[in-house]
């Protein structure tokens, strides 16, 4: 970069932008613990609530594309200083679909209208989410500190993710065979275990971009993933 | 931009991008009519070709964004040339999803195990992905034609596509709970009617693309749009 000046003022841009992600960070952690509390507890008037706090989360993205824009066009940084604000705005772009996940589990708290609610079910539920969720901070930590190992730890850990919410799918369509009543309910906790699990592989997406934004490449390597999308051949009914 | 040389070499960037969006569009395009051509005729061989199409979809993207990023840094381009830059960027994250979404109906191909396939279901599933692939095309041209007025009916016109998906799910549940051996599959095609659902808010979140590049701001209208995950309330069985 051209001067001293356009060094601290890259710097002043750059740690702005940190603290926006951080910030999208908190209140997207936030969504994820309540929406599935509301799940659980039935809390319809949460589940509202973290629907309507998926607006600050487009806008702060929104915010945080712009800023990462303009601070590319006024600064011209190079190598690592650019992989910075690109990394800030895929950060952010993680985010927002993590915010968008969370606020469908919200409005489907809503449509919960059955008072089923097997014990078994909640707790994989609510392990699942544990993991996933710190698996979200840690990334974000990782993010924060340039900690490429915390990162790659990330990165590899979701199989045991897809393996709880493999259990859950087959549980629930147990409940699904045994009583036709239970279905409309389980197919809703089916969409929210699978966006849990969505949530995890974007935690997994910010983790490679930590490995972009310090490496200066994309990572290569195949992540280790258990496919769960086939579940339906290994349960009962095929 | 500077100088005149400044501006012939933005020109040439931009054009480069635009023709990245346009060839990433044209394979999207073709993954959503493949991945669905694969779930109806059960061709196990054809979902594996969406499924491995998706790399280079994610490949034209990172493509993308860097040459966004670079076009940024080295031209400095204001007002409409940047949002040009910036359009291009976006269109390319939401066909990076639409390919997600089409990529994971492929994998689904292999998991339909059952022989079970009324008639019904596939119209519907027909003529809702011709719907959403007819909005995909529409506002893919409406970007590439700067044209505000095709964007904004793309916008406001998913909520045929919202009906028939509702309509789908009513369809599905019914089979499921009239023999729990449909469940499975039932369960797939639900995951593929929520995808393609999905594609078409895509296509509505490009055209908020084409009027913020046009416009130069963010549009602020709330979208008509029929909410569809609350479906269960409406259903038999609550």
């Amino acid at each position: 970069m051209a001067s001293e000046h356009t060094a601290k003022a890259f710097d002043s841009d750059l740690q702005e932008l940190t603290r926006l992600v951080a910030e999208m960070g908190g209140l997207v952690e936030r969504m994820i613990t309540e929406s599935v509390d509301a799940l659980i507890r039935r809390d319809v008037a949460l589940g509202k609530r973290v629907v309507a706090a998926d607006i600050e989360i487009d806008n702060l993205q929104r915010n945080i594309e712009e800023r990462a824009v303009l601070t590319i066009a006024r600064r011209q940084p190079m190598a690592i200083d650019l992989r910075e604000i690109v990394s800030a705005m895929r950060v952010a772009t993680d985010l927002e679909r993590i915010g968008d996940l969370a606020k469908n589990m919200g409005k489907r708290v809503a449509a919960l209208e059955s008072d089923f609610q097997p014990l078994k079910l909640i707790r994989g539920l609510e392990h699942m989410t544990d993991l996933v969720l710190s698996q979200v901070k840690s990334v974000l930590d990782a993010y924060a500190a340039h900690d490429l190992p915390a990162a790659m730890n990330v990165w590899k850990g979701d199989e045991e993710v897809d393996a709880i919410c493999t259990s859950l799918f087959r549980e629930l369509l147990t409940y699904m065979m045994e009583d036709p009543r239970n279905i409309s309910f389980c197919i809703h906790l089916m969409f929210c275990a699978k966006n849990i699990e969505r949530i995890g592989d974007h935690a997994t997406n910010i983790a490679e971009t930590v490995f972009y934004m310090i490496e200066g490449q994309q990572i290569t390597d195949k992540r280790p993933k258990g496919d769960m999308t086939t579940f339906a051949t290994t349960v009962p009914g095929n």
